[in-house]
Protein backbone atom coordinates (compact mmCIF):
# COMPACT_ATOMS: atom_id res chain seq x y z
CA UNK A 1 0.00 0.00 0.00
CA UNK A 2 2.68 2.78 0.88
CA UNK A 3 3.88 4.39 -2.40
CA UNK A 4 7.65 4.01 -1.06
CA UNK A 5 9.52 3.74 -4.34
CA UNK A 6 13.15 3.75 -2.22
CA UNK A 7 13.53 2.70 1.31
CA UNK A 8 17.20 4.33 1.12
CA UNK A 9 15.63 7.43 0.37
CA UNK A 10 15.66 10.08 3.47
CA UNK A 11 11.63 10.48 3.21
CA UNK A 12 10.66 7.39 3.49
CA UNK A 13 12.77 6.67 6.21
CA UNK A 14 11.22 9.83 7.70
CA UNK A 15 7.56 8.59 7.20
CA UNK A 16 8.31 4.78 7.60
CA UNK A 17 5.80 3.22 10.30
CA UNK A 18 5.67 -0.14 11.89
CA UNK A 19 2.03 -1.62 12.23
CA UNK A 20 1.01 -2.77 15.89
CA UNK A 21 -2.35 -3.49 14.95
CA UNK A 22 -5.79 -1.12 15.66
CA UNK A 23 -5.06 1.35 13.98
CA UNK A 24 -1.56 1.58 15.45
CA UNK A 25 1.58 2.56 14.23
CA UNK A 26 5.30 3.08 15.00
CA UNK A 27 7.50 5.44 13.85
CA UNK A 28 10.64 7.98 14.53
CA UNK A 29 11.54 11.13 14.08
CA UNK A 30 14.21 11.77 11.38
CA UNK A 31 17.71 13.92 11.53
CA UNK A 32 17.82 14.40 8.13
CA UNK A 33 14.52 16.69 7.78
CA UNK A 34 15.58 17.76 11.55
CA UNK A 35 14.41 21.81 11.51
CA UNK A 36 15.30 24.00 14.49
CA UNK A 37 13.21 23.03 17.58
CA UNK A 38 11.98 19.33 16.31
CA UNK A 39 11.14 17.75 12.60
CA UNK A 40 10.27 19.35 9.90
CA UNK A 41 6.55 20.05 10.25
CA UNK A 42 6.13 18.48 6.02
CA UNK A 43 7.29 15.41 7.63
CA UNK A 44 5.02 15.50 10.57
CA UNK A 45 1.95 16.40 8.02
CA UNK A 46 3.19 13.31 5.94
CA UNK A 47 3.99 10.74 8.31
CA UNK A 48 0.63 11.67 9.55
CA UNK A 49 -0.82 11.09 6.01
CA UNK A 50 1.30 7.81 5.92
CA UNK A 51 -0.66 6.46 8.65
CA UNK A 52 -4.36 6.57 7.31
CA UNK A 53 -2.86 5.23 3.93
CA UNK A 54 -1.66 2.46 5.27
CA UNK A 55 -4.68 1.53 7.26
CA UNK A 56 -6.33 -2.30 5.52
CA UNK A 57 -9.58 -0.39 5.41
CA UNK A 58 -8.11 2.65 3.46
CA UNK A 59 -10.26 3.48 0.10
CA UNK A 60 -9.28 6.37 -2.42
CA UNK A 61 -6.07 8.67 -2.31
CA UNK A 62 -6.12 11.94 -0.14
CA UNK A 63 -8.51 14.88 -0.94
CA UNK A 64 -8.14 16.75 2.11
CA UNK A 65 -5.46 17.01 5.28
CA UNK A 66 -5.72 19.05 8.34
CA UNK A 67 -2.75 18.70 10.55
CA UNK A 68 -2.96 20.73 13.68
CA UNK A 69 0.82 20.65 15.60
CA UNK A 70 0.46 20.53 19.24
CA UNK A 71 3.75 20.81 20.52
CA UNK A 72 7.70 20.17 18.93
CA UNK A 73 8.03 16.75 18.99
CA UNK A 74 10.89 15.47 20.51
CA UNK A 75 13.40 13.47 19.14
CA UNK A 76 13.07 9.61 18.55
CA UNK A 77 10.25 7.08 18.78
CA UNK A 78 6.34 8.27 18.51
CA UNK A 79 2.63 6.35 17.98
CA UNK A 80 0.44 7.22 15.75
CA UNK A 81 -3.24 6.07 15.98
CA UNK A 82 -5.32 6.07 13.25
CA UNK A 83 -9.23 5.77 13.69
CA UNK A 84 -11.67 5.52 10.74
CA UNK A 85 -14.61 8.14 11.75
CA UNK A 86 -16.63 7.06 8.66
CA UNK A 87 -16.63 5.14 5.58
CA UNK A 88 -19.43 6.61 2.69
CA UNK A 89 -19.81 4.87 -0.52
CA UNK A 90 -16.73 7.08 -1.79
CA UNK A 91 -15.10 9.41 0.70
CA UNK A 92 -13.70 8.29 3.93
CA UNK A 93 -12.97 10.47 7.09
CA UNK A 94 -10.01 9.71 9.27
CA UNK A 95 -8.99 11.11 12.37
CA UNK A 96 -4.93 10.71 13.15
CA UNK A 97 -2.81 11.62 16.93
CA UNK A 98 0.59 11.01 17.18
CA UNK A 99 2.17 10.60 20.67
CA UNK A 100 5.34 10.61 22.30
CA UNK A 101 4.99 8.72 25.77
CA UNK A 102 4.40 10.92 28.74
CA UNK A 103 4.72 14.25 26.57
CA UNK A 104 0.88 13.22 25.05
CA UNK A 105 -0.47 14.50 21.86
CA UNK A 106 2.17 16.36 19.63
CA UNK A 107 0.11 16.63 16.67
CA UNK A 108 -2.81 15.24 15.20
CA UNK A 109 -4.80 15.30 11.54
CA UNK A 110 -7.71 14.68 10.07
CA UNK A 111 -7.78 14.02 6.75
CA UNK A 112 -10.47 12.85 3.65
CA UNK A 113 -9.95 10.21 1.13
CA UNK A 114 -12.08 9.80 -1.86
CA UNK A 115 -12.55 7.91 -4.85
CA UNK A 116 -11.72 10.80 -7.35
CA UNK A 117 -13.92 10.08 -10.72
CA UNK A 118 -13.91 11.73 -14.30
CA UNK A 119 -16.66 14.73 -14.86
CA UNK A 120 -16.45 18.53 -15.13
CA UNK A 121 -13.19 19.80 -15.12
CA UNK A 122 -12.54 23.32 -14.99
CA UNK A 123 -8.76 25.26 -13.98
CA UNK A 124 -9.83 29.05 -13.39
CA UNK A 125 -6.71 29.73 -11.52
CA UNK A 126 -3.49 29.49 -13.71
CA UNK A 127 0.24 29.16 -13.05
CA UNK A 128 2.32 32.21 -13.18
CA UNK A 129 4.65 32.39 -15.92
CA UNK A 130 8.35 31.59 -14.57
CA UNK A 131 11.47 30.50 -16.37
CA UNK A 132 12.34 26.82 -16.63
CA UNK A 133 14.07 25.20 -13.75
CA UNK A 134 17.12 24.03 -15.42
CA UNK A 135 17.75 27.85 -15.88
CA UNK A 136 17.19 28.90 -11.95
CA UNK A 137 20.22 27.53 -9.73
CA UNK A 138 18.76 26.10 -6.18
CA UNK A 139 19.22 28.39 -3.37
CA UNK A 140 22.64 27.23 -1.37
CA UNK A 141 21.57 25.54 1.91
CA UNK A 142 24.52 23.85 3.29
CA UNK A 143 25.21 24.54 6.97
CA UNK A 144 21.39 25.61 7.39
CA UNK A 145 18.91 22.93 9.03
CA UNK A 146 19.19 19.69 7.98
CA UNK A 147 15.67 19.81 6.10
CA UNK A 148 16.79 22.58 3.59
CA UNK A 149 19.12 20.00 2.31
CA UNK A 150 16.48 17.97 1.51
CA UNK A 151 14.63 20.18 -1.08
CA UNK A 152 16.27 22.23 -3.86
CA UNK A 153 14.61 25.62 -3.76
CA UNK A 154 14.88 27.46 -7.15
CA UNK A 155 13.18 30.63 -6.51
CA UNK A 156 11.77 32.50 -9.62
CA UNK A 157 9.88 35.55 -8.11
CA UNK A 158 11.20 37.35 -4.52
CA UNK A 159 14.26 35.05 -3.50
CA UNK A 160 15.07 35.08 -0.12
CA UNK A 161 17.58 38.25 0.90
CA UNK A 162 20.32 38.37 3.30
CA UNK A 163 18.75 38.54 6.99
CA UNK A 164 19.23 42.10 8.22
CA UNK A 165 20.17 42.22 11.79
CA UNK A 166 16.98 44.08 12.86
CA UNK A 167 13.64 43.59 11.03
CA UNK A 168 12.70 45.69 7.58
CA UNK A 169 11.32 48.81 8.75
CA UNK A 170 9.12 48.60 5.80
CA UNK A 171 6.87 45.59 4.94
CA UNK A 172 8.68 43.30 1.54
CA UNK A 173 6.70 41.36 -0.79
CA UNK A 174 5.42 38.17 0.93
CA UNK A 175 4.85 36.50 -2.30
CA UNK A 176 6.97 34.29 -3.78
CA UNK A 177 7.42 31.89 -6.89
CA UNK A 178 9.88 28.72 -6.48
CA UNK A 179 10.75 25.87 -8.30
CA UNK A 180 10.88 22.94 -5.46
CA UNK A 181 11.75 19.24 -5.70
CA UNK A 182 13.28 16.61 -3.16
CA UNK A 183 16.85 15.99 -2.75
CA UNK A 184 17.54 13.35 -3.78
CA UNK A 185 14.90 13.31 -6.42
CA UNK A 186 12.16 10.90 -5.52
CA UNK A 187 8.88 10.33 -7.55
CA UNK A 188 6.06 12.45 -6.18
CA UNK A 189 3.15 10.78 -4.17
CA UNK A 190 0.66 12.10 -1.84
CA UNK A 191 3.07 11.82 1.46
CA UNK A 192 5.57 13.84 -0.17
CA UNK A 193 3.22 16.31 -2.32
CA UNK A 194 1.85 16.73 1.50
CA UNK A 195 5.26 17.90 3.23
CA UNK A 196 5.95 19.78 -0.38
CA UNK A 197 3.08 21.85 0.76
CA UNK A 198 4.61 22.58 4.12
CA UNK A 199 8.29 23.54 2.72
CA UNK A 200 7.72 27.48 1.86
CA UNK A 201 9.40 29.63 4.48
CA UNK A 202 7.30 31.43 7.09
CA UNK A 203 6.60 34.59 4.82
CA UNK A 204 7.57 36.56 7.87
CA UNK A 205 10.94 36.24 6.80
CA UNK A 206 10.35 37.39 3.46
CA UNK A 207 8.07 40.14 4.97
CA UNK A 208 10.44 41.50 7.49
CA UNK A 209 13.87 40.07 5.93
CA UNK A 210 14.93 38.72 9.13
CA UNK A 211 14.43 35.44 11.24
CA UNK A 212 11.79 35.57 13.79
CA UNK A 213 11.01 32.43 16.24
CA UNK A 214 7.97 31.02 14.08
CA UNK A 215 5.71 28.05 13.97
CA UNK A 216 2.94 26.49 12.23
CA UNK A 217 -0.13 26.20 14.53
CA UNK A 218 -2.37 24.46 11.14
CA UNK A 219 -1.73 23.65 7.79
CA UNK A 220 -4.99 22.45 5.47
CA UNK A 221 -3.70 21.06 2.29
CA UNK A 222 -6.87 20.05 -0.63
CA UNK A 223 -4.94 17.62 -3.32
CA UNK A 224 -6.69 18.04 -6.66
CA UNK A 225 -4.56 15.13 -8.01
CA UNK A 226 -5.21 11.26 -8.53
CA UNK A 227 -2.31 8.88 -8.21
CA UNK A 228 -2.12 8.97 -12.24
CA UNK A 229 -1.68 12.72 -12.07
CA UNK A 230 1.20 12.42 -9.46
CA UNK A 231 2.50 9.81 -11.57
CA UNK A 232 3.45 12.05 -14.90
CA UNK A 233 4.80 14.78 -12.76
CA UNK A 234 7.06 12.05 -11.31
CA UNK A 235 10.27 13.69 -9.37
CA UNK A 236 10.01 16.84 -11.81
CA UNK A 237 10.21 20.04 -9.72
CA UNK A 238 6.75 22.00 -9.11
CA UNK A 239 6.37 25.47 -9.38
CA UNK A 240 5.04 26.53 -5.62
CA UNK A 241 3.79 29.93 -4.98
CA UNK A 242 3.07 31.24 -2.12
CA UNK A 243 1.78 34.38 0.13
CA UNK A 244 0.43 35.77 2.88
CA UNK A 245 -3.12 37.86 3.30
CA UNK A 246 -2.28 39.11 7.12
CA UNK A 247 0.05 39.36 9.99
CA UNK A 248 -2.19 40.38 13.01
CA UNK A 249 -1.84 39.92 16.86
CA UNK A 250 0.67 37.04 16.64
CA UNK A 251 -0.13 35.13 13.45
CA UNK A 252 -0.01 34.92 10.00
CA UNK A 253 -1.51 32.98 7.34
CA UNK A 254 -0.01 31.41 4.48
CA UNK A 255 -1.30 30.32 1.18
CA UNK A 256 0.45 28.27 -1.35
CA UNK A 257 -0.30 27.12 -4.64
CA UNK A 258 1.61 23.34 -6.20
CA UNK A 259 1.83 23.29 -9.91
CA UNK A 260 2.93 21.11 -12.11
CA UNK A 261 5.44 22.06 -15.47
CA UNK A 262 2.78 21.33 -17.39
CA UNK A 263 0.24 23.78 -15.76
CA UNK A 264 -1.98 21.71 -13.45
CA UNK A 265 -2.37 22.55 -10.33
CA UNK A 266 -1.86 19.87 -8.26
CA UNK A 267 -2.66 21.13 -4.55
CA UNK A 268 -3.50 24.13 -2.72
CA UNK A 269 -2.59 24.45 1.17
CA UNK A 270 -3.15 26.86 3.66
CA UNK A 271 -1.65 27.23 6.85
CA UNK A 272 -1.72 29.62 10.31
CA UNK A 273 1.22 30.79 11.59
CA UNK A 274 2.06 31.53 15.25
CA UNK A 275 5.32 34.55 15.08
CA UNK A 276 6.91 36.33 17.70
CA UNK A 277 7.87 40.09 17.44
CA UNK B 1 -19.18 32.18 28.18
CA UNK B 2 -21.49 32.18 24.99
CA UNK B 3 -21.36 35.36 23.16
CA UNK B 4 -25.51 35.08 22.68
CA UNK B 5 -26.88 38.77 22.38
CA UNK B 6 -30.16 37.67 22.33
CA UNK B 7 -31.75 34.15 22.28
CA UNK B 8 -34.67 34.51 20.29
CA UNK B 9 -32.66 34.97 17.55
CA UNK B 10 -32.58 31.77 15.25
CA UNK B 11 -28.93 31.58 14.90
CA UNK B 12 -28.63 31.90 18.81
CA UNK B 13 -31.42 28.67 18.41
CA UNK B 14 -29.26 26.88 15.86
CA UNK B 15 -26.27 27.03 17.94
CA UNK B 16 -27.92 26.77 21.32
CA UNK B 17 -25.80 23.34 23.08
CA UNK B 18 -26.98 22.27 26.75
CA UNK B 19 -24.14 20.76 28.74
CA UNK B 20 -24.19 17.29 29.96
CA UNK B 21 -20.87 17.34 31.81
CA UNK B 22 -17.61 16.13 30.85
CA UNK B 23 -17.17 18.06 27.81
CA UNK B 24 -20.47 16.53 26.12
CA UNK B 25 -23.16 18.77 25.05
CA UNK B 26 -26.74 18.15 23.52
CA UNK B 27 -27.80 20.50 20.43
CA UNK B 28 -30.93 20.18 17.78
CA UNK B 29 -30.57 20.99 14.60
CA UNK B 30 -32.73 24.38 13.43
CA UNK B 31 -35.93 24.63 10.70
CA UNK B 32 -34.76 28.08 10.41
CA UNK B 33 -31.28 27.18 8.64
CA UNK B 34 -33.00 24.17 6.96
CA UNK B 35 -30.30 23.59 3.39
CA UNK B 36 -31.90 20.87 1.01
CA UNK B 37 -30.97 17.50 2.26
CA UNK B 38 -30.03 18.52 6.01
CA UNK B 39 -28.93 22.04 8.33
CA UNK B 40 -26.98 24.60 6.47
CA UNK B 41 -23.01 23.47 6.69
CA UNK B 42 -21.84 26.71 8.24
CA UNK B 43 -24.80 25.93 11.67
CA UNK B 44 -22.66 22.88 11.26
CA UNK B 45 -19.31 24.76 11.70
CA UNK B 46 -20.77 27.30 14.12
CA UNK B 47 -22.17 24.84 16.43
CA UNK B 48 -19.02 22.67 16.56
CA UNK B 49 -16.87 25.83 17.95
CA UNK B 50 -19.59 26.93 19.94
CA UNK B 51 -19.33 23.55 22.16
CA UNK B 52 -15.52 24.52 22.51
CA UNK B 53 -16.14 27.97 22.97
CA UNK B 54 -18.46 26.82 25.94
CA UNK B 55 -16.15 24.14 27.57
CA UNK B 56 -15.33 25.37 31.10
CA UNK B 57 -11.43 24.80 30.16
CA UNK B 58 -11.29 27.10 27.35
CA UNK B 59 -8.73 29.40 27.04
CA UNK B 60 -8.42 32.82 24.29
CA UNK B 61 -10.31 33.15 21.32
CA UNK B 62 -10.54 30.53 18.01
CA UNK B 63 -7.20 30.85 15.44
CA UNK B 64 -8.55 28.01 13.22
CA UNK B 65 -11.39 25.67 12.80
CA UNK B 66 -11.63 23.07 10.24
CA UNK B 67 -15.01 21.18 10.38
CA UNK B 68 -15.41 17.92 8.56
CA UNK B 69 -18.58 17.13 7.23
CA UNK B 70 -19.04 13.35 7.45
CA UNK B 71 -22.68 12.86 6.52
CA UNK B 72 -25.86 15.28 6.18
CA UNK B 73 -27.50 15.57 9.85
CA UNK B 74 -31.10 14.02 10.24
CA UNK B 75 -33.28 16.66 11.83
CA UNK B 76 -33.60 16.58 15.61
CA UNK B 77 -31.42 16.21 18.35
CA UNK B 78 -27.44 15.69 18.07
CA UNK B 79 -24.88 15.32 20.89
CA UNK B 80 -21.26 16.69 21.14
CA UNK B 81 -18.10 15.57 22.76
CA UNK B 82 -15.69 17.99 22.86
CA UNK B 83 -11.53 17.10 23.84
CA UNK B 84 -9.09 19.25 25.04
CA UNK B 85 -6.34 17.55 23.13
CA UNK B 86 -3.59 20.14 24.47
CA UNK B 87 -3.80 23.57 26.15
CA UNK B 88 0.22 25.29 25.86
CA UNK B 89 0.73 28.82 27.85
CA UNK B 90 -1.16 30.28 24.84
CA UNK B 91 -2.69 28.19 22.46
CA UNK B 92 -5.14 25.47 23.15
CA UNK B 93 -6.32 22.63 20.98
CA UNK B 94 -9.70 20.68 20.42
CA UNK B 95 -11.49 17.75 18.87
CA UNK B 96 -14.71 18.29 18.60
CA UNK B 97 -16.99 15.59 17.38
CA UNK B 98 -20.81 15.69 16.46
CA UNK B 99 -23.43 11.89 16.88
CA UNK B 100 -26.71 11.35 16.08
CA UNK B 101 -27.66 8.23 18.31
CA UNK B 102 -26.73 5.03 15.60
CA UNK B 103 -26.16 7.21 12.49
CA UNK B 104 -22.89 7.87 14.40
CA UNK B 105 -20.37 10.66 13.85
CA UNK B 106 -21.64 12.77 11.32
CA UNK B 107 -19.38 16.13 11.54
CA UNK B 108 -15.77 16.72 13.44
CA UNK B 109 -13.65 19.24 13.84
CA UNK B 110 -10.34 20.37 14.99
CA UNK B 111 -10.16 23.85 16.29
CA UNK B 112 -7.41 25.96 17.77
CA UNK B 113 -7.70 28.81 20.44
CA UNK B 114 -5.38 31.34 21.03
CA UNK B 115 -4.72 34.33 23.51
CA UNK B 116 -3.86 37.18 20.70
CA UNK B 117 -1.56 39.30 21.40
CA UNK B 118 -0.22 43.14 20.17
CA UNK B 119 2.42 43.02 18.08
CA UNK B 120 3.50 43.30 13.97
CA UNK B 121 0.58 44.07 11.98
CA UNK B 122 0.43 44.35 8.29
CA UNK B 123 -2.01 43.25 5.32
CA UNK B 124 -1.05 42.61 1.70
CA UNK B 125 -4.09 41.55 1.14
CA UNK B 126 -6.63 44.32 0.04
CA UNK B 127 -10.43 44.22 0.31
CA UNK B 128 -12.04 44.93 -3.24
CA UNK B 129 -13.75 48.25 -4.17
CA UNK B 130 -17.35 48.00 -3.44
CA UNK B 131 -20.20 50.22 -3.44
CA UNK B 132 -21.97 50.90 -0.15
CA UNK B 133 -24.25 47.47 1.36
CA UNK B 134 -27.42 50.26 1.42
CA UNK B 135 -27.04 51.21 -2.68
CA UNK B 136 -26.96 47.38 -3.23
CA UNK B 137 -30.18 45.59 -3.50
CA UNK B 138 -30.66 42.09 -1.37
CA UNK B 139 -30.87 39.01 -3.19
CA UNK B 140 -34.52 38.07 -3.28
CA UNK B 141 -34.74 34.64 -1.66
CA UNK B 142 -38.12 33.81 -0.61
CA UNK B 143 -39.73 30.88 -1.09
CA UNK B 144 -36.31 29.20 -1.25
CA UNK B 145 -34.03 26.73 1.22
CA UNK B 146 -34.80 28.53 4.69
CA UNK B 147 -30.71 29.20 5.68
CA UNK B 148 -31.10 31.63 2.42
CA UNK B 149 -33.52 33.73 4.38
CA UNK B 150 -31.30 33.94 7.14
CA UNK B 151 -28.70 36.37 5.41
CA UNK B 152 -28.95 39.00 3.33
CA UNK B 153 -26.93 39.08 0.03
CA UNK B 154 -25.87 41.70 -1.69
CA UNK B 155 -23.62 41.25 -4.69
CA UNK B 156 -21.31 43.73 -6.38
CA UNK B 157 -19.83 41.59 -8.32
CA UNK B 158 -20.98 38.53 -10.29
CA UNK B 159 -24.44 38.34 -9.35
CA UNK B 160 -26.09 34.31 -9.56
CA UNK B 161 -27.94 34.67 -13.04
CA UNK B 162 -31.35 32.72 -13.07
CA UNK B 163 -29.99 28.80 -13.51
CA UNK B 164 -29.83 27.17 -16.60
CA UNK B 165 -31.76 24.07 -17.72
CA UNK B 166 -28.73 22.69 -18.50
CA UNK B 167 -25.16 23.46 -17.34
CA UNK B 168 -23.53 26.23 -19.78
CA UNK B 169 -21.38 24.91 -22.29
CA UNK B 170 -18.77 27.73 -21.50
CA UNK B 171 -17.41 28.10 -17.69
CA UNK B 172 -18.74 31.63 -16.00
CA UNK B 173 -16.35 33.80 -14.11
CA UNK B 174 -15.85 31.82 -10.39
CA UNK B 175 -15.22 35.01 -8.54
CA UNK B 176 -17.75 37.01 -6.76
CA UNK B 177 -18.36 40.04 -4.26
CA UNK B 178 -21.26 40.27 -1.65
CA UNK B 179 -22.15 41.93 1.61
CA UNK B 180 -23.69 39.50 3.75
CA UNK B 181 -25.39 39.84 7.31
CA UNK B 182 -27.44 38.39 9.51
CA UNK B 183 -31.50 38.35 8.98
CA UNK B 184 -32.38 39.93 11.59
CA UNK B 185 -29.46 41.81 11.86
CA UNK B 186 -27.29 40.07 14.85
CA UNK B 187 -23.97 41.67 16.41
CA UNK B 188 -21.26 38.96 14.92
CA UNK B 189 -19.28 36.82 17.33
CA UNK B 190 -17.04 33.51 16.43
CA UNK B 191 -19.63 31.04 16.13
CA UNK B 192 -21.74 33.40 13.35
CA UNK B 193 -18.32 34.39 11.48
CA UNK B 194 -17.72 30.80 11.10
CA UNK B 195 -21.52 30.19 9.91
CA UNK B 196 -20.46 33.24 7.28
CA UNK B 197 -17.62 31.75 6.49
CA UNK B 198 -19.88 28.88 4.92
CA UNK B 199 -22.71 30.79 3.48
CA UNK B 200 -20.87 31.47 0.15
CA UNK B 201 -22.79 29.70 -2.87
CA UNK B 202 -20.83 26.97 -4.33
CA UNK B 203 -18.62 28.28 -6.83
CA UNK B 204 -20.00 25.54 -9.57
CA UNK B 205 -23.28 27.18 -9.50
CA UNK B 206 -21.55 30.30 -10.74
CA UNK B 207 -19.37 28.84 -13.44
CA UNK B 208 -21.93 25.89 -14.82
CA UNK B 209 -24.84 28.80 -14.14
CA UNK B 210 -27.06 25.35 -13.26
CA UNK B 211 -27.96 23.73 -10.34
CA UNK B 212 -26.13 20.22 -10.09
CA UNK B 213 -25.51 18.45 -6.29
CA UNK B 214 -23.08 19.67 -4.15
CA UNK B 215 -21.97 18.83 -0.42
CA UNK B 216 -18.99 20.53 1.28
CA UNK B 217 -16.53 17.76 2.62
CA UNK B 218 -14.15 19.44 4.81
CA UNK B 219 -13.76 23.55 5.33
CA UNK B 220 -11.30 25.63 7.09
CA UNK B 221 -11.63 28.85 8.71
CA UNK B 222 -8.60 31.39 9.81
CA UNK B 223 -9.89 33.95 12.59
CA UNK B 224 -7.89 36.84 12.07
CA UNK B 225 -9.72 39.11 14.54
CA UNK B 226 -10.27 39.46 18.38
CA UNK B 227 -13.08 39.89 19.98
CA UNK B 228 -12.58 43.66 20.03
CA UNK B 229 -12.11 43.48 16.22
CA UNK B 230 -15.36 41.33 16.07
CA UNK B 231 -17.57 44.10 18.73
CA UNK B 232 -16.30 46.67 16.14
CA UNK B 233 -18.03 45.15 13.37
CA UNK B 234 -21.15 44.40 15.36
CA UNK B 235 -24.03 43.92 12.81
CA UNK B 236 -22.78 45.49 10.00
CA UNK B 237 -22.04 43.47 7.13
CA UNK B 238 -19.01 42.01 5.87
CA UNK B 239 -17.39 42.04 2.23
CA UNK B 240 -17.17 38.93 1.23
CA UNK B 241 -14.84 37.61 -1.71
CA UNK B 242 -15.15 34.39 -2.66
CA UNK B 243 -13.78 31.94 -5.96
CA UNK B 244 -11.87 29.11 -7.21
CA UNK B 245 -9.07 27.67 -7.86
CA UNK B 246 -10.06 24.39 -9.87
CA UNK B 247 -13.07 21.65 -10.45
CA UNK B 248 -11.38 18.36 -11.35
CA UNK B 249 -12.34 14.34 -10.69
CA UNK B 250 -15.92 15.84 -8.64
CA UNK B 251 -14.30 17.93 -6.56
CA UNK B 252 -13.57 21.49 -6.52
CA UNK B 253 -11.87 24.11 -3.98
CA UNK B 254 -13.89 27.34 -2.64
CA UNK B 255 -11.56 30.32 -1.09
CA UNK B 256 -13.22 33.36 0.88
CA UNK B 257 -11.98 36.10 2.36
CA UNK B 258 -14.14 38.06 4.68
CA UNK B 259 -13.73 42.03 5.27
CA UNK B 260 -14.55 44.43 7.44
CA UNK B 261 -16.24 47.98 6.30
CA UNK B 262 -13.41 49.66 7.41
CA UNK B 263 -11.04 47.18 5.56
CA UNK B 264 -10.14 44.50 8.22
CA UNK B 265 -9.24 41.43 7.21
CA UNK B 266 -11.65 39.40 9.63
CA UNK B 267 -11.27 35.85 8.32
CA UNK B 268 -10.60 33.37 5.37
CA UNK B 269 -11.97 30.33 4.60
CA UNK B 270 -11.00 27.28 2.24
CA UNK B 271 -13.29 24.25 1.27
CA UNK B 272 -13.58 21.01 -0.69
CA UNK B 273 -16.72 20.43 -1.98
CA UNK B 274 -18.05 17.36 -3.74
CA UNK B 275 -20.41 18.21 -7.00
CA UNK B 276 -21.72 15.81 -9.68
CA UNK B 277 -21.43 16.51 -13.10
Amino acid sequence: VSETADPSHPFDQAIALEPLGEGRFKGHTSDAYWNFTGPFGGTTAAVLLNAAMLHPKRIGTPLALTANYCAPLAKGAFEIHVREVRTNRSTQHWAIELTQGEAGTTAFATAVFAERRPGFAHQPARAPKAPPPETVAPLPMRGMMAWLERYEFRFTHNAPQPPLPEPAAEPRDALTHMWVNDKPARALDFPSLAAIADSFFGRIFHVRQAFVPIGTVSITTYFHADAQDLAAVGSAPLLGVADASVFAKGYFDQKAELWSRAGQLIATSHQIVYFRG
